[in-house]
């Protein structure tokens, strides 16, 4: 804790205020440059010097020697059952190794390099100008007369303050988002699969999250004494795992069958439902599609088996469609759980479904917006409100996220000023991405005890790899599992941080790792190069 | 729903694809008016249409007529039983009302005013500029350029987006929000108590809402069988009795003391705790100061009382604090509980806190960015540890709300371009809350059997009304409580909108109700006109 002297209410003075009780409430807003005594105590940065003010000592925060209310013993269970891998102790690490370095320490590398997370931007991905655009004028409206804006951008961003009240995206939209970009996503989902779309089942969220969670909380409901079982694919993206773990609920765990390039087998559905837990009852299936960590896109006809076997088993799906624009393979499509339910004809077409999008990946990347939405389809009316009461007793989601989606589901079209840009940074965009998945893909096939299937889509590489005997000892001394210590070597070594497979969870005594596409070329080159070494080393080393 | 003739992607087309695969997956995202065929049927907005391309046919969804999985029965039962009056029946009933008004319904007033909701911008507040700029510098970094922003904005727009991975607000933050930010935050803490904060304990949020839910959702555990227990105000925010009855927490109501102007008496605070459930353990006091929706200020002294009761009784203290820059009273002023903590001395110094602040109240009002943030005081190591894994498995808070954050706790200094303007337009902002507080209690305080103490803080007044006996019988005749039928009769017969006492909780046989004091003088004096008149009309009509 640094314990600088900062500037203190009762010091600070101003000649505008216009009466005492907000002048009083109104000191902490501005501060006075009067009689400032600045220290320069040690860890506090120029900029926060810049900030200090006043000449009234800050006093530090009592000693925390009590006994405390709240122990491990007393808070939530689930709190501290809950594992979360993505942004676990090896990025901690890669954190602490970047600080190290700022304070002089010497790493064999110059730079940490951040394959962990599905995080487009901070890999050095453009923003989307069409959306940043859309976002400046939505927040600064007097932009809309400024000419170097195009006129189509103007125009949304015109109908979108239209819809909010007092013209401000600082007030709150309606809980569930605005209606006009809920109408913009049902067109949207209709182009898609040209099945209709009524906008009054999409609701708009921060990122995809935050629907997910709601819905898993729907669900959570005990059934003749037993728990609610979720089925998730391992390996999965570990926000289910954690939300389950959160939520109290049972993970029923189907195995993605590496074989057949991660695919879904119903035999494998049936082993895991009739192998999960007597004290529980399975109510869901959830299918990542495009795959993460996997990187498969599921054949048409892998779809419908699992909607058959959901069908069958009375579940909901909860379908995770997050990175349907990302799609590499020539011979791979993107089907959404929808198009296919509706196709498959009666009794199928009736089944409760749910589908998550977010503006977070595809081609815009906006992680740290949170824009998404999801789709309810034939659920029951009555749920329906109650899943609308859960809706409105929450705020809205972020209008920036909003917004970002409406550029996602409203693009410009040939006619419109934007529109050429717009085609020219997403198709670089993808085809970057696409590249970046061969470049991976052919590298890794050449690795030494290294299986790795095609990228079809998403944003991720899981490739299997076998832990030599002597580094699975090594591994054992320090009481990690063998992909734990493979990729904590990477991460001392090269400054590359990928995520171990244990943190997705694949079948015992296997091991594997997961790496994004995400950092741009010459980047990845970079990336691959000291992961090439690592891994020839390692397995010299270990062999 | 409507069934408009849209795109397929199928019939989209652009020469710029550079791949088979992605072509198919792009076609969605722009739009081809080839072989166009617009229909334009009803319920079909201009808009719509202007985006409706290609020639295939839209199919209706399934009819839905199939028995399904999720019912009432076997859905999470807190979200059947949770209640919420802010966005309840009577404003679902107002924005029908403006529906009807749109398609030419005749009724006795022009338009809707939506006094429901503590939403400022709605309401017709500017936002703020500095607020704004600084947005709108991190969306777009190319406008760091631009001679028009002053460098005070151009400096911490350039500060944060060093912060943000890839020089991006389009990235992922830490979970618990930028450090930048998190250590401006703790300046602010800092001027404003003269007490050490600690930045590691300040994490950034989607408004107070999204922090208020986690500490909740912290303390959600059954202690010795029992489940536990949640003291809150009534009347209180209902954000309070949705989540707990969302957890199957315990809600343990404690009255605040109308007649001293809605102070905490620690002997309603005991009655409360000995009459609660003998199947629940008190945890978690809430209080909300300065108040919603009783707009009261606490006093140094009845913070002391309520810190020595939450001491006795092993409770964490819920100090929701977001009106904290809104003192209009002269007499009162803020004291944060941790200053009076503090200040308490032994034992008192040692005790868990957390403190809860957002960009949506004060005078930003920037309710639909979604900033806020948190502060956790105290709090042991070990569980400090399962909460800060639970903000690691979830993603970051929205970077606007972070940026919206900032502009809050790190304003300009005297000596920089933007001070000036960001002092008025703050001082404009709270002189004129101030003075619509005064001329709302004004107003109620001269109603025949009203009585509405003064609006010490905050942005809402609670009158008390006697409910006529015969507007009573009238009221339960339609099987509603008595301000209810007020509350609903003020709306059909003048539009003006407000949520009846009953929403936020009362003693058993008073009436309430809560309005904001947001709606801009001008329409203020048409609201306190309309509802004049219409209060004359109902006493002489049920009197």
């Amino acid at each position: 804790m640094h314990k600088a002297v900062v500037g203190c209410s009762k010091t600070a003075t101003s000649s505008v205020f216009k009466d005492n009780a907000i002048r009083r409430s109104c000191s902490l807003f501005t501060v006075s440059r009067k009689n400032r005594e600045i220290a320069t105590p040690k860890n506090v940065t120029s900029f926060n010097i810049c900030r200090q003010i006043g000449a009234t000592k800050i006093s530090p925060l009592a000693v925390q020697e009590q006994p405390k209310f709240l122990q491990l013993s007393n808070i939530n269970p689930n709190f501290v059952e809950m594992e979360y891998a993505v942004r676990g102790p090896l990025v901690v690490r890669a954190g602490e190794i970047e600080e190290e370095m700022k304070h002089g320490a010497i790493k064999p590398f110059d730079y940490v390099i951040r394959a962990n997370i599905g995080d487009c931007q901070a890999m050095g991905q453009k923003p989307n100008t069409f959306l940043r655009q859309l976002l400046n004028l939505t927040f600064c409206p007097d932009l809309l007369d400024c000419a170097e804006y195009p006129d189509d951008v103007k125009d949304r961003a015109e109908e979108i303050l239209e819809a909010c009240q007092g013209g401000s995206v600082g007030s709150y939209t309606d809980s569930a988002g605005l209606e006009v970009v809920r109408r913009q996503v049902a067109n949207y989902i209709e182009r898609r699969d040209c099945i209709n779309c009524d906008w009054r089942n999409v609701y708009l969220t921060d990122g995809a999250t935050s629907g997910i969670k709601r819905i898993l909380s729907l669900l959570n409901c005990e059934v003749n004494g037993k728990k609610p079982g979720v089925m998730v694919p391992i390996p999965q993206y570990p926000l289910y795992s954690a939300t389950i773990a959160e939520y109290g609920m049972e993970k029923i765990g189907y195995y993605l069958e590496e074989e057949t390039g991660w695919s879904l087998n119903p035999q494998e559905l049936n082993r895991a439902i009739n192998e999960s837990s007597k004290n529980s009852v399975p109510r869901v299936i959830v299918v990542i599609n495009p795959g993460n960590p996997t990187g498969q896109v599921l054949t048409r006809n892998n779809i419908e088996e699992i909607i058959k076997f959901a069908y069958n088993n009375k579940l909901l799906i909860m379908a995770d469609e997050v990175y349907q624009p990302n799609i590499y393979d020539k011979k791979s499509q993107f089907f959404s759980f929808k198009k296919v339910v509706h196709d498959l004809g009666h009794p199928y077409n009736g089944m409760e479904l749910v589908s998550f999008m977010s503006a977070s990946k595809g081609f815009l990347g906006e992680c740290g917006v949170r824009g998404g939405y999801y789709e309810i389809i034939n659920v029951c009316p009555d749920v329906k409100a109650m899943l609308w009461k859960s809706i409105t007793a929450s705020l809205c989601s972020t209008t920036a996220g909003q917004v970002a989606i409406s550029a996602l589901v409203n693009p410009p079209d040939e006619s419109e000023p934007s529109y050429e840009q717009y085609v020219n940074e997403r198709d670089d965009v993808l085809a970057s991405l696409k590249a970046r998945a061969e470049i991976i893909y052919e590298i890794f096939s050449k690795f030494e005890g290294v299986h790795v299937k095609p990228i079809q889509g998403a944003m991720y590489v899981f490739p299997k790899i076998e832990i030599p005997p002597k580094a699975a000892a090594a591994a054992k001394a320090k009481n990690m599992p063998g992909d734990t210590f493979y990729a904590a070597e990477l991460l001392e070594n090269t400054g590359v941080c990928i995520v171990p497979g244990s943190g997705f969870g694949q079948k015992p005594f296997t091991s594997h790792f997961r790496s994004t596409i995400l950092p741009q070329i010459p980047l990845l080159k970079e990336m691959m190069n000291r992961f090439k070494k690592f891994h020839t080393d390692f397995m010299k080393k270990y062999k």
